[in-house]
Protein backbone atom coordinates (compact mmCIF):
# COMPACT_ATOMS: atom_id res chain seq x y z
CA UNK A 1 0.00 0.00 0.00
CA UNK A 2 2.97 2.54 0.59
CA UNK A 3 3.92 2.28 -2.66
CA UNK A 4 0.22 2.65 -4.60
CA UNK A 5 -0.08 5.66 -2.14
CA UNK A 6 2.77 6.83 -3.42
CA UNK A 7 2.17 6.47 -6.90
CA UNK A 8 -1.10 8.29 -6.19
CA UNK A 9 0.62 11.03 -5.23
CA UNK A 10 3.00 11.42 -8.00
CA UNK A 11 0.66 11.38 -10.29
CA UNK A 12 -1.35 14.09 -8.52
CA UNK A 13 2.09 15.98 -8.47
CA UNK A 14 2.79 15.52 -11.89
CA UNK A 15 -0.53 16.30 -13.26
CA UNK A 16 -0.63 19.92 -11.36
CA UNK A 17 2.43 20.54 -12.98
CA UNK A 18 1.31 19.92 -16.88
CA UNK A 19 -2.10 21.44 -16.18
CA UNK A 20 -0.43 24.44 -15.24
CA UNK A 21 2.05 24.80 -18.06
CA UNK A 22 0.23 23.21 -20.74
CA UNK A 23 -3.41 23.61 -19.35
CA UNK A 24 -5.95 20.36 -19.93
CA UNK A 25 -7.22 19.44 -23.21
CA UNK A 26 -3.64 19.15 -24.56
CA UNK A 27 -2.36 16.01 -21.91
CA UNK A 28 -3.42 12.45 -22.33
CA UNK A 29 -3.31 10.05 -19.65
CA UNK A 30 -0.32 8.37 -21.04
CA UNK A 31 1.48 11.88 -20.52
CA UNK A 32 0.40 12.54 -16.75
CA UNK A 33 1.42 8.54 -16.33
CA UNK A 34 4.96 8.97 -18.41
CA UNK A 35 5.68 12.13 -16.28
CA UNK A 36 4.88 10.64 -13.41
CA UNK A 37 7.28 7.53 -13.55
CA UNK A 38 4.02 5.15 -12.79
CA UNK A 39 2.30 2.83 -14.81
CA UNK A 40 -1.15 3.32 -16.71
CA UNK A 41 -2.36 0.82 -14.92
CA UNK A 42 -1.99 2.30 -11.39
CA UNK A 43 -3.71 5.78 -13.04
CA UNK A 44 -6.65 3.79 -13.09
CA UNK A 45 -6.45 2.14 -10.15
CA UNK A 46 -6.54 5.69 -8.57
CA UNK A 47 -8.56 7.70 -11.18
CA UNK A 48 -12.12 6.48 -13.62
CA UNK A 49 -10.49 8.77 -15.88
CA UNK A 50 -8.62 12.48 -16.95
CA UNK A 51 -11.97 14.40 -15.73
CA UNK A 52 -12.00 12.51 -12.01
CA UNK A 53 -7.59 13.40 -12.17
CA UNK A 54 -8.45 16.90 -12.66
CA UNK A 55 -10.97 17.26 -9.85
CA UNK A 56 -8.59 16.24 -7.68
CA UNK A 57 -6.01 17.86 -8.55
CA UNK A 58 -8.20 21.14 -8.40
CA UNK A 59 -9.55 19.94 -4.76
CA UNK A 60 -6.03 20.07 -3.92
CA UNK A 61 -4.75 23.14 -5.44
CA UNK A 62 -7.82 24.77 -3.47
CA UNK A 63 -6.97 23.65 -0.41
CA UNK A 64 -3.41 24.98 -0.28
CA UNK A 65 -5.25 28.11 -1.48
CA UNK A 66 -7.85 28.31 0.97
CA UNK A 67 -5.67 27.69 4.01
CA UNK A 68 -3.67 30.92 2.79
CA UNK A 69 -6.33 33.03 2.07
CA UNK A 70 -8.28 31.87 5.50
CA UNK A 71 -4.50 32.78 7.31
CA UNK A 72 -4.55 36.37 5.46
CA UNK A 73 -8.40 37.47 5.64
CA UNK A 74 -8.84 36.15 9.35
CA UNK A 75 -5.68 37.90 10.60
CA UNK A 76 -5.58 40.43 13.29
CA UNK A 77 -4.80 43.31 11.10
CA UNK A 78 -7.69 46.18 10.25
CA UNK A 79 -9.62 44.78 7.22
CA UNK A 80 -8.25 47.18 4.47
CA UNK A 81 -4.43 45.96 5.59
CA UNK A 82 -5.76 42.39 5.02
CA UNK A 83 -7.22 42.75 1.83
CA UNK A 84 -4.43 44.92 0.23
CA UNK A 85 -2.24 41.80 1.90
CA UNK A 86 -4.07 39.33 -0.13
CA UNK A 87 -3.48 41.65 -3.46
CA UNK A 88 0.50 41.82 -2.56
CA UNK A 89 0.61 37.92 -1.64
CA UNK A 90 -1.23 37.29 -5.07
CA UNK A 91 1.62 38.64 -6.99
CA UNK A 92 4.40 37.20 -5.13
CA UNK A 93 2.94 34.03 -6.02
CA UNK A 94 2.92 34.48 -9.64
CA UNK A 95 6.12 35.92 -9.21
CA UNK A 96 7.65 32.69 -7.26
CA UNK A 97 5.42 30.52 -10.06
CA UNK A 98 7.80 32.07 -12.73
CA UNK A 99 10.93 32.27 -10.62
CA UNK A 100 11.03 28.62 -10.41
CA UNK A 101 9.13 27.28 -14.01
CA UNK A 102 10.54 30.81 -16.12
CA UNK A 103 6.82 31.96 -16.89
CA UNK A 104 4.07 33.45 -15.08
CA UNK A 105 1.20 30.17 -14.99
CA UNK A 106 -1.75 32.29 -13.87
CA UNK A 107 -4.67 31.40 -11.52
CA UNK A 108 -5.21 27.06 -12.29
CA UNK A 109 -8.85 28.13 -11.67
CA UNK A 110 -9.25 31.00 -14.34
CA UNK A 111 -6.92 28.87 -16.76
CA UNK A 112 -9.47 25.76 -16.46
CA UNK A 113 -12.77 28.02 -16.45
CA UNK A 114 -11.63 29.54 -19.76
CA UNK A 115 -10.40 26.24 -21.58
CA UNK A 116 -13.04 24.05 -20.12
CA UNK A 117 -16.11 25.68 -18.74
CA UNK A 118 -18.04 24.96 -21.86
CA UNK A 119 -17.18 21.45 -22.10
CA UNK A 120 -16.90 19.34 -18.54
CA UNK A 121 -20.00 19.91 -16.29
CA UNK A 122 -18.54 18.31 -13.18
CA UNK A 123 -15.11 20.89 -13.92
CA UNK A 124 -17.26 24.06 -14.55
CA UNK A 125 -19.33 22.95 -11.13
CA UNK A 126 -15.94 22.81 -8.94
CA UNK A 127 -14.76 26.06 -10.89
CA UNK A 128 -18.03 27.79 -9.73
CA UNK A 129 -18.13 26.66 -6.12
CA UNK A 130 -14.56 27.89 -5.82
CA UNK A 131 -14.99 30.72 -7.06
CA UNK A 132 -18.04 31.71 -4.92
CA UNK A 133 -15.99 30.55 -1.80
CA UNK A 134 -13.39 33.22 -2.68
CA UNK A 135 -16.19 35.70 -3.30
CA UNK A 136 -17.76 34.46 0.28
CA UNK A 137 -14.29 35.13 2.03
CA UNK A 138 -13.58 38.66 0.20
CA UNK A 139 -16.99 39.49 1.40
CA UNK A 140 -16.78 39.44 4.83
CA UNK A 141 -13.92 41.36 5.00
CA UNK A 142 -15.39 44.03 2.61
CA UNK A 143 -18.32 44.15 4.95
CA UNK A 144 -15.77 44.69 8.39
CA UNK A 145 -14.21 47.71 6.25
CA UNK A 146 -17.45 49.40 5.55
CA UNK A 147 -18.27 49.04 9.66
CA UNK A 148 -15.76 50.49 10.48
CA UNK A 149 -15.93 53.13 7.56
CA UNK A 150 -12.96 52.02 5.88
CA UNK A 151 -15.32 51.31 2.06
CA UNK A 152 -18.10 53.35 1.46
CA UNK A 153 -19.27 50.56 -1.41
CA UNK A 154 -23.17 49.97 -1.06
CA UNK A 155 -22.65 46.08 -2.03
CA UNK A 156 -19.98 44.14 -0.58
CA UNK A 157 -20.96 41.27 -2.40
CA UNK A 158 -20.96 43.18 -5.87
CA UNK A 159 -17.71 44.35 -4.80
CA UNK A 160 -15.87 41.27 -3.84
CA UNK A 161 -17.00 40.06 -7.30
CA UNK A 162 -15.65 42.74 -8.68
CA UNK A 163 -12.06 42.70 -6.86
CA UNK A 164 -11.83 38.78 -7.50
CA UNK A 165 -12.64 39.66 -11.48
CA UNK A 166 -9.45 42.23 -11.56
CA UNK A 167 -7.62 39.80 -9.69
CA UNK A 168 -8.15 37.06 -12.60
CA UNK A 169 -8.64 39.66 -15.21
CA UNK A 170 -5.17 41.03 -14.03
CA UNK A 171 -3.43 37.07 -13.68
CA UNK A 172 -4.57 36.68 -17.48
CA UNK A 173 -2.11 40.05 -18.26
CA UNK A 174 0.31 38.64 -16.05
CA UNK A 175 0.57 35.07 -17.81
CA UNK A 176 0.02 36.42 -21.37
CA UNK A 177 3.15 39.48 -20.60
CA UNK A 178 4.89 36.75 -18.47
CA UNK A 179 5.29 39.77 -15.92
CA UNK A 180 4.09 39.61 -12.32
CA UNK A 181 4.05 43.29 -12.37
CA UNK A 182 1.31 43.56 -13.51
CA UNK A 183 -0.30 42.80 -10.22
CA UNK A 184 1.27 45.32 -8.73
CA UNK A 185 -1.97 47.94 -9.73
CA UNK A 186 -3.97 45.17 -7.68
CA UNK A 187 -4.54 46.46 -4.57
CA UNK A 188 -4.80 50.15 -6.27
CA UNK A 189 -7.68 49.35 -8.59
CA UNK A 190 -9.17 47.01 -5.30
CA UNK A 191 -8.87 50.15 -3.28
CA UNK A 192 -11.23 52.10 -5.50
CA UNK A 193 -13.53 49.39 -5.87
CA UNK A 194 -14.00 49.70 -2.56
CA UNK A 195 -14.94 53.68 -2.53
CA UNK A 196 -17.34 52.73 -5.08
CA UNK A 197 -18.01 56.36 -5.69
CA UNK A 198 -20.68 55.35 -8.49
CA UNK A 199 -23.13 55.09 -5.88
CA UNK A 200 -23.26 58.52 -5.27
CA UNK A 201 -22.78 59.63 -8.62
CA UNK A 202 -25.27 61.22 -10.43
CA UNK A 203 -24.41 60.03 -13.88
CA UNK A 204 -27.68 59.50 -15.49
CA UNK A 205 -27.95 55.69 -17.30
CA UNK B 1 -10.32 30.77 -58.02
CA UNK B 2 -13.91 30.93 -56.80
CA UNK B 3 -14.31 27.96 -55.18
CA UNK B 4 -10.70 28.00 -53.50
CA UNK B 5 -11.39 31.39 -51.91
CA UNK B 6 -15.24 30.18 -50.63
CA UNK B 7 -13.07 27.13 -49.31
CA UNK B 8 -10.76 29.46 -47.22
CA UNK B 9 -13.62 31.34 -46.09
CA UNK B 10 -15.49 28.28 -44.62
CA UNK B 11 -12.43 26.99 -42.71
CA UNK B 12 -12.12 30.59 -41.26
CA UNK B 13 -15.63 30.09 -40.09
CA UNK B 14 -15.72 27.10 -39.21
CA UNK B 15 -12.32 27.36 -37.14
CA UNK B 16 -13.57 30.71 -35.68
CA UNK B 17 -16.88 28.64 -34.15
CA UNK B 18 -14.55 25.84 -33.08
CA UNK B 19 -12.20 27.83 -31.29
CA UNK B 20 -14.69 29.88 -29.44
CA UNK B 21 -16.76 26.52 -28.43
CA UNK B 22 -13.57 24.35 -27.55
CA UNK B 23 -10.54 26.39 -26.98
CA UNK B 24 -7.42 25.67 -29.21
CA UNK B 25 -5.44 22.18 -27.81
CA UNK B 26 -8.65 20.28 -28.55
CA UNK B 27 -8.65 20.85 -31.95
CA UNK B 28 -7.04 19.03 -34.79
CA UNK B 29 -6.76 19.76 -38.52
CA UNK B 30 -9.10 17.33 -39.74
CA UNK B 31 -11.98 18.23 -37.66
CA UNK B 32 -11.49 21.81 -38.25
CA UNK B 33 -11.80 20.80 -42.57
CA UNK B 34 -14.58 18.06 -41.90
CA UNK B 35 -16.99 21.07 -40.08
CA UNK B 36 -15.94 23.27 -42.79
CA UNK B 37 -16.49 20.86 -45.50
CA UNK B 38 -13.36 21.40 -47.02
CA UNK B 39 -11.03 18.75 -47.90
CA UNK B 40 -7.22 18.48 -45.95
CA UNK B 41 -5.47 19.46 -49.12
CA UNK B 42 -7.52 23.20 -49.41
CA UNK B 43 -6.14 23.44 -46.14
CA UNK B 44 -2.74 23.54 -46.38
CA UNK B 45 -3.32 25.31 -49.57
CA UNK B 46 -4.29 28.42 -46.76
CA UNK B 47 -2.58 27.85 -44.12
CA UNK B 48 1.41 26.13 -43.18
CA UNK B 49 0.06 25.09 -39.42
CA UNK B 50 -2.98 25.12 -37.07
CA UNK B 51 -0.90 27.75 -35.32
CA UNK B 52 -1.50 29.85 -38.75
CA UNK B 53 -4.85 29.36 -38.65
CA UNK B 54 -4.80 30.27 -35.48
CA UNK B 55 -3.68 33.50 -36.35
CA UNK B 56 -5.74 34.24 -39.20
CA UNK B 57 -8.41 33.63 -36.87
CA UNK B 58 -7.66 36.05 -34.46
CA UNK B 59 -6.89 38.84 -37.00
CA UNK B 60 -10.00 38.86 -38.16
CA UNK B 61 -11.77 38.57 -35.03
CA UNK B 62 -9.98 41.42 -34.02
CA UNK B 63 -10.62 43.73 -37.06
CA UNK B 64 -14.48 43.08 -36.33
CA UNK B 65 -14.15 43.74 -32.65
CA UNK B 66 -12.07 46.67 -33.42
CA UNK B 67 -13.83 48.52 -35.92
CA UNK B 68 -16.90 48.24 -33.24
CA UNK B 69 -14.60 49.31 -30.27
CA UNK B 70 -13.80 52.65 -32.46
CA UNK B 71 -16.99 53.05 -33.73
CA UNK B 72 -18.23 53.19 -29.96
CA UNK B 73 -15.38 55.02 -28.42
CA UNK B 74 -14.79 57.17 -31.09
CA UNK B 75 -18.51 59.15 -31.19
CA UNK B 76 -19.36 62.40 -30.07
CA UNK B 77 -20.85 61.32 -26.84
CA UNK B 78 -19.51 62.33 -23.63
CA UNK B 79 -16.40 60.24 -22.85
CA UNK B 80 -17.44 58.85 -19.89
CA UNK B 81 -20.79 57.33 -21.77
CA UNK B 82 -19.04 56.07 -24.54
CA UNK B 83 -17.03 54.05 -21.44
CA UNK B 84 -20.21 53.09 -20.42
CA UNK B 85 -21.54 51.87 -23.80
CA UNK B 86 -18.43 49.48 -24.21
CA UNK B 87 -19.46 47.87 -21.24
CA UNK B 88 -22.85 47.44 -21.98
CA UNK B 89 -22.03 46.75 -25.43
CA UNK B 90 -19.59 44.16 -23.96
CA UNK B 91 -22.70 42.26 -21.78
CA UNK B 92 -24.86 42.43 -24.96
CA UNK B 93 -22.69 40.73 -26.98
CA UNK B 94 -21.97 38.01 -24.65
CA UNK B 95 -25.77 37.59 -24.17
CA UNK B 96 -26.02 37.10 -27.77
CA UNK B 97 -23.70 34.75 -28.21
CA UNK B 98 -25.40 32.77 -25.63
CA UNK B 99 -28.66 33.36 -27.54
CA UNK B 100 -26.71 32.07 -30.50
CA UNK B 101 -25.31 29.35 -29.14
CA UNK B 102 -26.37 28.25 -25.83
CA UNK B 103 -23.81 28.67 -23.90
CA UNK B 104 -21.44 31.84 -22.90
CA UNK B 105 -18.43 31.99 -25.09
CA UNK B 106 -16.45 34.82 -23.45
CA UNK B 107 -13.61 36.69 -25.02
CA UNK B 108 -11.51 34.70 -27.46
CA UNK B 109 -8.48 36.70 -26.81
CA UNK B 110 -8.86 35.97 -22.99
CA UNK B 111 -9.37 32.14 -23.86
CA UNK B 112 -6.36 32.45 -25.86
CA UNK B 113 -4.39 34.04 -23.75
CA UNK B 114 -5.09 31.70 -20.43
CA UNK B 115 -4.66 28.69 -22.79
CA UNK B 116 -2.54 28.81 -24.58
CA UNK B 117 0.23 31.84 -23.65
CA UNK B 118 2.88 29.89 -22.25
CA UNK B 119 3.32 27.65 -25.51
CA UNK B 120 2.58 29.29 -29.09
CA UNK B 121 5.04 32.63 -29.19
CA UNK B 122 3.22 34.04 -32.10
CA UNK B 123 -0.13 33.64 -31.09
CA UNK B 124 1.44 35.09 -27.37
CA UNK B 125 2.56 38.12 -29.36
CA UNK B 126 -0.70 39.10 -31.36
CA UNK B 127 -2.95 38.82 -28.45
CA UNK B 128 -0.56 41.07 -25.85
CA UNK B 129 -0.59 43.56 -29.39
CA UNK B 130 -4.50 43.41 -29.54
CA UNK B 131 -4.77 43.64 -25.64
CA UNK B 132 -2.55 46.86 -25.84
CA UNK B 133 -4.52 48.31 -28.85
CA UNK B 134 -7.35 48.12 -26.24
CA UNK B 135 -5.63 49.55 -23.73
CA UNK B 136 -4.63 52.46 -25.99
CA UNK B 137 -8.44 52.93 -27.12
CA UNK B 138 -9.41 53.02 -23.67
CA UNK B 139 -6.47 55.19 -22.54
CA UNK B 140 -7.24 57.96 -24.89
CA UNK B 141 -10.72 57.99 -23.49
CA UNK B 142 -10.22 58.44 -19.78
CA UNK B 143 -7.45 61.09 -20.79
CA UNK B 144 -10.78 63.13 -21.94
CA UNK B 145 -12.90 62.26 -19.55
CA UNK B 146 -9.62 63.44 -17.20
CA UNK B 147 -9.84 66.80 -19.20
CA UNK B 148 -12.89 67.39 -18.57
CA UNK B 149 -13.20 66.91 -14.56
CA UNK B 150 -15.31 63.38 -15.55
CA UNK B 151 -12.34 61.25 -14.14
CA UNK B 152 -9.89 61.69 -11.19
CA UNK B 153 -7.27 58.71 -11.72
CA UNK B 154 -3.94 60.41 -12.13
CA UNK B 155 -2.98 57.18 -13.77
CA UNK B 156 -5.22 57.08 -17.05
CA UNK B 157 -2.74 53.71 -18.80
CA UNK B 158 -3.14 52.36 -15.44
CA UNK B 159 -6.34 52.80 -15.10
CA UNK B 160 -6.91 52.05 -18.98
CA UNK B 161 -5.40 48.26 -17.85
CA UNK B 162 -7.36 47.74 -15.25
CA UNK B 163 -10.82 48.55 -16.89
CA UNK B 164 -9.75 46.16 -19.38
CA UNK B 165 -8.47 43.92 -16.81
CA UNK B 166 -11.91 44.59 -14.96
CA UNK B 167 -13.91 43.16 -18.37
CA UNK B 168 -11.82 39.89 -18.85
CA UNK B 169 -12.46 39.09 -15.45
CA UNK B 170 -16.23 39.63 -15.69
CA UNK B 171 -15.85 37.93 -18.70
CA UNK B 172 -14.50 34.75 -17.54
CA UNK B 173 -17.33 34.56 -14.60
CA UNK B 174 -20.05 34.69 -17.29
CA UNK B 175 -18.35 32.12 -18.99
CA UNK B 176 -17.97 30.16 -15.89
CA UNK B 177 -21.78 30.63 -14.79
CA UNK B 178 -23.05 30.98 -18.26
CA UNK B 179 -24.53 34.11 -17.37
CA UNK B 180 -23.96 37.65 -19.44
CA UNK B 181 -25.50 39.07 -16.23
CA UNK B 182 -22.20 38.97 -14.45
CA UNK B 183 -21.71 41.55 -16.41
CA UNK B 184 -23.79 43.81 -15.43
CA UNK B 185 -21.11 44.76 -12.97
CA UNK B 186 -18.79 46.33 -15.33
CA UNK B 187 -19.54 49.56 -15.87
CA UNK B 188 -19.80 50.79 -12.43
CA UNK B 189 -16.40 49.38 -11.31
CA UNK B 190 -15.33 51.27 -14.25
CA UNK B 191 -16.67 54.49 -12.71
CA UNK B 192 -15.33 53.32 -9.43
CA UNK B 193 -11.84 52.64 -11.04
CA UNK B 194 -12.00 56.03 -12.91
CA UNK B 195 -12.58 58.10 -9.70
CA UNK B 196 -9.50 55.91 -8.26
CA UNK B 197 -9.83 56.96 -4.80
CA UNK B 198 -6.57 56.08 -3.42
CA UNK B 199 -4.80 58.94 -5.35
CA UNK B 200 -5.85 60.73 -2.12
CA UNK B 201 -6.30 57.87 -0.24
CA UNK B 202 -3.38 58.53 2.89
CA UNK B 203 -3.54 54.55 4.55
CA UNK B 204 0.25 54.03 4.53
CA UNK B 205 1.92 50.53 3.11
Amino acid sequence: MGRTSDAESKILTAAHSLFEQRGYSALGVAEICKAAGVPRGSFYYFFDSKESLALAVIDQHWAAERSEWERILGGEAEPLRRLRHLCEATEAEQRAGQDHCGTVLGCMFGNLSLEMSNQAAALRERLQEIFEAQVDMVEAVVIEARDRGDATTPDARGTARSMVAQLEGLVLFAKLYNDPSRLSTLWPSCRALLADPAFEDSLAA
